[in-house]
């Protein structure tokens, strides 16, 4: 393997950064990670000891690589990464789906990831422009729970549609038509949640995809945090399966 | 008024950064307001504009500052602040309550403080140790919601309990013992919702102060994002509201 780069969207790898992102790719795609990167002041401890012995069991590569694990985490508290190739999914046809349309913030993406793995959404489509999902930092924001999810990449929304036709759509715009508690009453087994742009959410015309919700909120604040909408839309959802 | 100096915690004065949020300082504690700071760059535009007439007949002097604003930013698209004197809540007796217990990351307080603007809970209480609520980057990731909200910060949970001793309370535990659909039905009126540090959640002892909630989730996750809990968690309460 040759010298390993500043992370840039355009490579064919990226980085696991930090021990529960790295036991999360062990675990869920074992066949992708390439390397373990050790920091050689952080390599006591039960939690290092058991990636060490994963990598091992698994034919995983270990070196010391200090200068890579702080270039790429910009943090002094990280003390473990696994290079892993990039991968690509197909989302399930017959399950939930939620679709991010410009998602711009590597925050937001991984805490979404995170947020759909915890109530049961394994299938996440993208459409661009977008942030990169394999971007380091959507990695360790979404704590690893990316790798536990199918992550779809999609030119537009269109793209997606034409794929995944079955699926009822529920667009979440602050105009939507009816508010989400009404919505989820009745809800079909084979649906999408659609979130548009933080700044700007969904443009309009998407009222007339599907059946529009709002989240009703006080008129004191301007819209709700993005991954914090997403959070209440898949838990508002996902409730409804008990 | 002397110089402006970095934000520090034991300053008397923090900045409200960007449009949204000095707009909404003017709106919700304009006898708060020092100084409108201004950056040649970007004075045309309706918001500035209008932040500009509001300072004025608030006799709000303006005046070009560039440097502090880039400063205190660390971005380059901000343009406009306005400088506020620190100020201290009481919370209400008779309304919902947030606690938030040791929260320690600027970002996730300023989110929740939105969030909980959002869904009309307007009290929110911060339990030491945790991040300065003035810091510029909670007020910006709070979009100036906290200036809508009261925050009253307190040295340990039992000084808060002395003085709201009648609120039903609500920890919100990986283990508790109750699934959050099952409170929130016969909630009472009068409730806090109380919650720990991003990595460490509530101690055990909590579990004995109230009814403690779950907020059900897969076990591929080791948790929610704090600012996304609490999401869930005040939406909950409040869509019963209606």
């Amino acid at each position: 393997m040759p010298k390993l780069e500043p992370y840039d969207r355009q490579l064919s790898y990226s980085y696991a950064l930090g021990l529960y992102p790295a036991l999360n790719l062990m675990e869920k795609r074992p066949g992708r990670a390439r390397r373990l990167l050790l920091h050689p002041g952080g390599i006591e401890g039960e939690g290092i000891a058991k990636l060490r012995r994963v990598c091992e069991a698994l034919g995983v590569r270990e070196e010391f690589a200090e200068r890579v694990i702080r270039r790429e985490s910009q943090k002094d508290n990280c003390y473990a990464a696994v290079v892993f190739n990039k991968y690509q999914d197909e989302l399930a046809q017959n399950a939930p789906h939620v679709v991010l349309c410009q998602i711009s913030d590597a925050g937001n993406l991984g805490t979404a990831l995170r947020t759909c793995a915890a109530f049961g959404v394994r299938d996440v489509a993208v459409v661009r422009p977008a942030v990169d999902h394999f971007d380091p930092q959507v990695v360790r924001a979404s704590m690893g729970a990316i790798f536990g999810v199918r992550v779809a990449v999609y030119d537009d929304f269109g793209a997606y549609r034409g794929r995944y036709p079955a699926h009822s759509l529920y667009p979440f715009m602050l105009g939507g038509s009816a508010p989400l508690e009404a919505v989820i009453r009745g809800r079909p087994e084979v649906y999408a949640l659609i979130f548009g742009n933080e700044q700007t959410g969904l443009k309009d015309a998407y009222m007339d995809v599907g059946q529009s919700v709002r989240i009703p909120q006080s008129s004191e604040v301007d819209s709700l945090n993005l991954a914090v909408a997403i959070g209440i839309a898949v838990y508002a959802f996902a409730a409804r399966d008990e």
